[in-house]
């Protein structure tokens, strides 16, 4: 196994990745919110212990990372390839992450929950991500006792995790229907169901990859079957609409848009992360259209490992300048 | 011999082509703006009679083409190869146009003038134009008694051609100049020395393919020589600043400039004439500057090939939109 943006899985054309996350609690020990640094400390010696004890048949070892350790740029590298969140990332002074060697599993300790399991998986696989994390919540269960009352469910300091802790999502590729203007028309609908849409890799609700993420909004009265029911159902039907509107678009101008962007990445010589994402946006779309005949998962590959902190993390510290002049190369190189 | 913009001359990196046009008018007839249908047949008959009378050695045989019988495309890939004049084209009802096999020589009857013997050659080439011109010139006047007054000297429909009813011009590619505002400066300067700078091939006075024409305006007590001294003077300064303005750009964001072009053209699917004309001019500047190694006439000749009607005429009558279709594959084709 590699990481999740290495590797093209079911449906790849439109989805991207599932992510599964599950937010617990530790009885008796304060919310993150108003943990004392001995409260930390006695979660962490409480997790390393339990992640130790997680059965290595589900992910493997998962290694220690004490975030202390972590720079500013490993820390930024870690955000773009989806493992810790921003916040937890600003906010890492005794914190540990616990991580398989895949990157699919990883477990922020003291973010806004004292255990986040996260399990992260190329295409769309709810099911096998949910198994995964479900797992790891029952192999942690035996080692810690979560903070749960049966007429809510599992505790959490936000009231919007409240119940399951559940928060499922599917990262969506949808250059077509965002283009179109019906992007909106599924967003409302989504809504309906108890679901959200945002833009990733973008500033606020738009995305410069045309990449979006599907979510379930709502943890409490609705069991994690159904809440994974239902994100499938609507990935279903956007994976359906996005392939309609992909046949409906006239052929010479999508060829022209797709060999554009290829002809363009192919011969420049600086590159900002922006242009690029709009530009892989482009070939994904091209590639999955049987324009361009290029290896699946270079597009992501390429989106994720171009961006700024994952770009130095495998080539060296460099200025804004020259980091748009190193993704240039890179790009070529990768599709000569 | 080709046609001018299919061979690359002297300092033909930044002077694409250059061109001599002569007015002459015959003694007794009225200038073309009171000619009857009659004079128009008479004029034609005495220069089809002295047609027929250039010796050959100095462009070969002259085709006499009668103009009603040229089609509105025919006619508009005339304008494009600069062979005549629009306003020729627009009133050609009974018109002559004499022209040499290579299209180097061309002589409009009765346009603004009743002779307007033109001579357009590839790369920097005062000198050469202007002596086949001056032959042909002598050659007429053997057969032709011109409107001659010692006190002016040749006699033009419009009093700013009277004197030597000499225009000479040279087809600049300026494409570093006219882009850091400094073209502005050469205009201001050049009309100092009785010379006007203006776009080719794009709106007024801008140009899509950094195309620019210097010519000069003083007819009346200057000679010829003189004249076209002032024009080489000139031309050779505007050389030498572009180049060093070519040497100053930062290497790295021309290259990159350069190379997005080349990609696009290589790649690309639908090209309007318009954005065509950006691209080459930048894939100009990159066969000149050594950045791609491409047939240093390729540019010019793409240029004018792709031109609307110069499109049609090679590859047959379209629609614009399968011209913008047709044009992306001539141009792909090319850059293979």
């Amino acid at each position: 196994m590699s990481e999740w943006y290495k590797s093209f899985g079911n449906e790849g054309d439109i989805v991207v990745s599932t992510r599964i996350r599950i937010a617990r609690n530790i009885k008796k020990i304060p919310f993150p919110a108003r943990m004392t640094a001995e409260h930390i400390n006695e979660v962490n010696a409480i997790m390393k212990k339990a992640a130790a004890n997680i059965p290595e048949d589900i992910c493997g070892k998962l290694m220690v990372i004490d975030m202390n350790s972590v720079s500013d740029e490993e820390a930024g590298a870690m955000i773009e390839r989806h493992i810790i969140s921003p916040e937890f990332a600003h906010h890492r002074e005794n914190k540990l992450l616990l991580i398989s060697s895949d990157e699919s599993v990883s477990i922020m300790v003291c973010e806004e929950d004292h255990i986040r399991i996260q399990v992260i998986l190329p295409g769309l696989s709810l099911e096998t991500a949910y198994e995964i994390a479900d797992k790891i919540d029952d192999a942690l269960s035996k080692e810690v006792e979560y903070a749960y009352l049966d007429q809510f469910g599992y505790l959490t300091q936000c009231p919007t995790n409240l119940g399951t802790g559940l928060r499922a999502s599917v990262m969506l590729h949808l250059p077509v229907t965002s283009n179109n203007g019906t992007l909106s028309v599924i967003s409302e609908s989504a809504s309906k169901f108890g679901l959200t849409v945002r833009g990733l890799y973008g500033e606020g609700s738009k995305s410069s990859a045309a990449l979006y993420q599907l979510s379930n909004q709502i943890t409490l009265g609705i069991s994690e079957k159904a809440a994974l029911d239902n994100l499938k159902s609507i990935t279903m039907q956007i994976i359906k609409k996005e392939n309609l509107d992909r046949a409906a678009i006239n052929k010479i101008t999508l060829e022209d848009n797709v060999m554009r962007a290829y002809g363009i990445l192919k011969y420049q010589r600086i590159l900002s992360s922006e242009e690029m994402m709009q530009l892989i946006s482009r070939i994904k779309l091209g590639a999955s259209m049987g324009i361009i005949d290029i290896d699946k998962t270079l597009p992501m590959r390429l989106l994720v490992e171009c961006q700024p902190f994952m770009l130095q993390k495998l080539n060296g510290l460099m200025s804004p300048d020259d980091r748009d002049i190193c993704r240039a190369k890179i790009v070529r190189e990768h599709l000569e």
